[in-house]
């Protein structure tokens, strides 16, 4: 089997975790949990140790500074830089012109945790072969709660002589109820984002589905410059490209879609919950960074990048002081911190 | 009627309010609630234009430079620096010492808050009247929840032709269980340490009982010294003084105890959720001082000294951020707020 070739996707910022996110220091660049950045933890994820090829990122020009200075390997690596966000089809097109149509990539958001990390490489290896054989691959993570936030994979029949599994369906963010049922059912998985392409044939099938991406994409790419190991597309064909997800302009059109189970400690880091919910607990429910004292609390998170945190008699409460903003919320308030004015007035 | 002269008592620090309160600046010389602070508004409450005399201050050296820069009117208060604080059987003695014997001193608390001023006054001048008739009179708070941590005094008989009772019984800090049958029964009230002594009485009686204090704050006036505005008491034999406090020195002991009922918003701000308390609140019973946003909140108390705090889904929170210390509590644990590390070790 061909090489498999990470390809790391390092876009959008995430406002849900202001105040440590910020525009100019996003999500990925932050060492949330544990000692390694987002960015850095998945690139280490899938390292020529494990049996994988050099990766490529792909990333806009406002982050080429933390990307190159948190890379492992910033020689064997492969650094595309987006004119602008043109969402991920667009991304995985410009990622899939750079190496041979053989090649099998493994498209990897830059700000997921996982916490098995184990059982990431197994599934990728799983998958790689599936994408391979011609299937567009997209990881089913086992789900454990009936998130709302994230969109479902409804598993089709099994692929024969594969762990994976046709998908029936694809379901964008269900309201509560249905993700219940969902989640009662043990038919569906969540989409994580993580896919694995044959290069080639993520191309045609672009091609059959959204030429006009295929079309300027590689444009940008004949008329790009390389610059050791940047890669810059043509900023003008660049910007006639569509801006789609992958899912939308290619996984729920295709009938190759294919999943692949996979049960890894999974999360999307989406808020201040999920991330308390990632990390390591006392066995009050408790994780503390940075300087502070909890007394009589449960489940409490604290992040502090300086000043002390001194909390008394709190449950189920997150604090983050970082700079000259300190944000407290609940479990249920987390997903409202994007909202706030000083996450929405950077 | 002779005058009433305020006596006012600046002792001790609140560790139950830091991180706002300090070692350094403790409660009485915070603005608290409102723009004056505590130690103020105490002596704004019982100023010439309401028909009272002059003040006097009882405080120690530490405090000498707050209480200076602080005084409404400096020309016209005396002040006494303690050596060292000794109670309040000794800090009045030395008050009492200081004036005519045929005065009536009004002690008050520096670091009270009471919201109906003209109650406190109008109870005043009924205790002050029962003083010159030789009573030993405390304020009894009407009491509006079965607190445990105040003493409470039970009401005995009418002193006719007054507003004012003798008092029964004093009982120290009750548990709950005993602090609710006191709150049903309407035969009690809070101690506030609030008292209207006739001078002579005040030091006749505790030469009664208490006669070392008596003796030994006597010889630190007469070795004492005046500089200006101040007034030193003699160290060497202020040092001798028993420390007790007037209610277990004089008030448990006398029979002439009297008690002058009062409902006047009284609070001893005596940790951060009885701030809150005596806060105004918004329509959710929200309270901020400084930069906060909140979201979806209700009962949550924000102080901040600089960084905004930004607050999604709380309720029943207290969030103080001072300097290089950030507080979060909940009501129950304000209580326990002294006990924190950064408030034990200043």
């Amino acid at each position: 089997m061909t090489d498999i070739i990470p390809v790391i996707l390092c876009g959008g910022s995430g406002t849900r975790l202001w105040p440590r996110s910020r525009k100019a220091m996003p999500k990925p660049f932050l060492p949330l949990v544990g000692d390694d950045t987002l960015f850095t933890a998945t690139l280490l994820r899938c390292t020529r140790d494990f049996g994988f090829a050099d990766p490529v990122v792909v990333t806009g020009a406002a982050h080429l500074e933390h990307v190159e200075s948190q890379l492992p390997d910033r020689d064997a690596t492969k650094i595309i830089v987006e004119p602008e966000g043109r969402n991920t089809a667009a991304a995985i097109a410009l990622a899939a012109f750079s190496v041979p149509e053989d090649s099998i990539i493994l498209v990897c958001p830059s700000d997921h945790h996982i916490g098995d990390c184990d059982a990431f490489r197994t599934a990728a290896k799983e998958a790689a072969a599936l994408a391979a054989d011609g299937w567009l691959v997209s990881f089913g993570i086992e789900p454990t709660a009936p998130e709302t936030g994230y969109g479902y994979l409804k598993q089709g029949e099994p692929i024969s002589g594969s762990g994976g599994r046709k998908v029936a369906r694809f379901v964008e963010k269900p309201d509560l109820a249905r993700a219940s049922e969902f989640l009662a059912s043990g038919e569906y998985a969540w989409n994580g984002g993580i896919f694995a392409f044959r290069a080639g044939t993520f191309l045609e099938e672009l091609e059959r589905h959204r030429p006009q991406i295929l079309e300027a994409v590689r444009q940008s790419v004949q008329a790009g410059r390389t610059e050791g190991q940047r890669f810059y597309p043509d900023a003008e064909a660049f910007a006639r490209v569509k801006s789609e997800s992958v899912d939308y302009a290619v996984m729920e059109n295709t009938d190759r879609a294919a999943m692949m189970p996979a049960t890894m400690a999974w999360s999307d880091i989406g808020n201040w919950q999920a991330l308390h919910d990632a990390q390591e607990c006392d066995e009050a429910g408790n994780s503390v960074r940075g300087n502070a004292e909890l007394r009589d609390c449960s489940n409490v998170m604290v992040m502090s990048d300086g000043p002390r945190v001194s909390v008394v008699g709190a449950s189920n409460l997150i604090i983050v002081v970082d700079g000259d903003e300190v944000l407290v919320c609940t479990p249920e308030g987390a997903q409202g911190v994007g909202k706030l004015s000083g996450a929405v007035n950077q």
